[in-house]
């Protein structure tokens, strides 16, 4: 490989406008194109580069391949005060699941919670982008959503029918940053395989195995294994009911019939996911929890590290930093992703090419 | 060690009769008895023999120790039509969260799903019996819990102060017996780690680590070391979550002031659950559903196994049979534990001393 080429960097203002222009150049109403944008460069801000910016060449694939409905009727299909069936219509996922959270924010604020599923949807980007959106109505988010793409068999299977299908979760604080855990239910994602791959470096036993059960450590032989479940069985078993709650209820595609949305440009992929708010006033003064959620995430914080180890970190705590950061100091692109947005830029004749 | 001996083998029936009769002797209502020796039996009904009959002895040292209000005032202290947070009152366990399950089946009968947290709570048994209870009024079931005791640290710490944090959750199927996901968020319990630690047998690379981070394979050593997490940071995120919901929500205990129970005999432990409910048929009608879990259950079952491995397992799925099996067989008791529950009667004076 090359040597490493400096990241460029950009503020998110202009990021948001580029993708903004280059959906909109794709047919977009430009209110979904902002929507998109602003989900995607959310993803940037916390640092989860692969679900942000870095995945725009690619859904402009599926859109120019005719795999999304640019003018979607995202609607509930089934509603009572405290649950709904979204119908997605195949748009953008950034779309429906904006909505769909909306939709349980306002609920929640209403009747106390809200569990809100949708169906005939597509890649959302981060799980954390959307039960962040819980936080500022002091509200508690959960979310989970069947990946679109399967890289696992079941438990002592074979066979690969399982997705990375993530959940995040995510708690007020007070003066501390906020919880936002955001998990694949896999110990690696594939990127992170590809990644060593592309380095020639060996990946960690526990990552995957090969078809025999037997430690697979060299990526470039990813192909003749599969991803591990975090905890074994226990992960093969929170993936399978993720699946289920974010895909069958919804009535979305689970298991074999998931379209891998990296290799299919043109079909509809019948996407799956839920999101659930909750106030925290059905249960404490609000004050009175945040001062508890600040002591308990100092008492985890504070507690004695292990030799080696300069911070204990809480879940989304990073994150939280990395917002902070990026927001004053812009956000590093790979110039290889700068390359691809450029050409992007060029097909679609916008005035922007990110110089 | 001794040869194992034989186990004792004992009908559902008459370990409930055996274990309502000690309940009542130690003071309690008989219908509060009754339903602790349900709940536990069903947990051994299920096979996790670790949370059934095995813990009666324990249960009564505390009880006789002062720590269990025998009369508590159980009730809701907020309540709304989806949520509750309902007073333990220092009772029992199992009589406090079989009192939550029921409000939360009623509410989420009546408005489509509900949250109920707890607090003044104290050890419920196994996870799975109560979201299980969701099953029979085609409910979706969903519990997490603050373990009754610490043996982890949060990731890159020494300091132990999380337990293993449970999380079951449960949804129907059709013919195909239930989905019943219920896991401690540690690799391993600390039950397995002392049972290898009698039995002379190193544990798997994975299950425990020493305070610098190294790998920790013999078990007489678990003092100079911890538990591990499921998929590292990901597992420690989660179980940080659960303690979060299931104990600061609802007012409970969590973190280091978590009183060990297996330990302290006389302290009120302020123990913290929380369990939901959830109508499928806010989403599907419940016939299309249950069709489709049967399907997607088969297909997974059913596909390609890895050598050397006879059947692919659902989540529950063998617990599911073990009941079937159990009720007809009758349940298994270690000799060891018997002898435990022989003295318990005599103490007590009980005419049935399980002979």
């Amino acid at each position: 490989m090359a040597a490493k080429e400096k990241d460029l960097v950009y503020t998110v203002k202009r990021l948001e406008e580029f993708m903004t222009s280059v959906f909109v150049a794709l047919g977009l109403p430009k209110g979904d194109a902002q929507t998109c944008a602003t989900r995607m460069v959310e993803a940037d801000l916390r640092g989860v580069d692969t679900h942000g910016i870095f995945r725009l060449p690619h859904y402009c694939k599926r859109i120019q391949g005719g795999a999304i409905n640019l003018h979607p009727n995202v609607r509930p299909v089934r509603e009572n005060a405290v649950t709904a069936l979204v119908d997605g219509d195949n748009g953008m996922g950034h779309v429906i699941m904006t909505a769909a959270a909306n939709l349980a924010i306002r609920k929640a604020s209403e009747s106390g919670l809200a569990w809100v599923g949708a169906f005939n949807t597509n890649h959302a980007g981060a799980a954390a982008v959307y039960t962040t959106m819980a936080l500022a109505h002091d509200m508690i988010g959960l979310y989970m959503t069947v990946a679109n793409g399967n890289h696992m068999p079941p438990w002592g299977g074979v066979e690969i029918m399982l997705g990375t299908n993530p959940i995040s979760f995510t708690i007020p604080a007070g003066e501390e940053p906020p919880i936002a855990l955001d998990i694949a239910t896999t110990v690696s994602s594939y990127g992170k395989i590809k990644l060593a791959a592309q380095k020639g470096e060996p990946i960690p036993v526990g990552w995957m195995v090969d078809r025999k059960g037997q430690p697979l450590t060299e990526p470039r032989r990813a192909s003749e294994g599969f991803l591990l479940p975090i905890g074994g069985y226990k992960g093969y078993g929170l993936n399978v009911v993720i699946g289920m709650l974010a895909g069958v209820l919804n009535g979305a595609l689970f298991g074999k019939s998931v379209i891998d949305f990296t290799k299919d440009m043109s079909s509809p992929q019948n996407g799956g996911h839920m999101i659930f708010a909750m106030r925290v006033d059905n249960f404490q003064p609000i004050d009175t929890f945040k001062r508890e959620m600040d002591r308990v995430i100092r008492e985890i914080r504070n507690s004695q590290r292990m030799e080696g180890v300069d911070r204990i970190w809480l879940p989304g705590e990073m994150e939280y930093y990395k917002i902070q950061e990026r927001r004053k100091n812009g956000i590093p692109i790979a110039p290889a992703v700068v390359q691809g947005l450029r050409e992007l830029a060029t097909e679609l004749k916008l005035p922007d090419r990110l110089e």
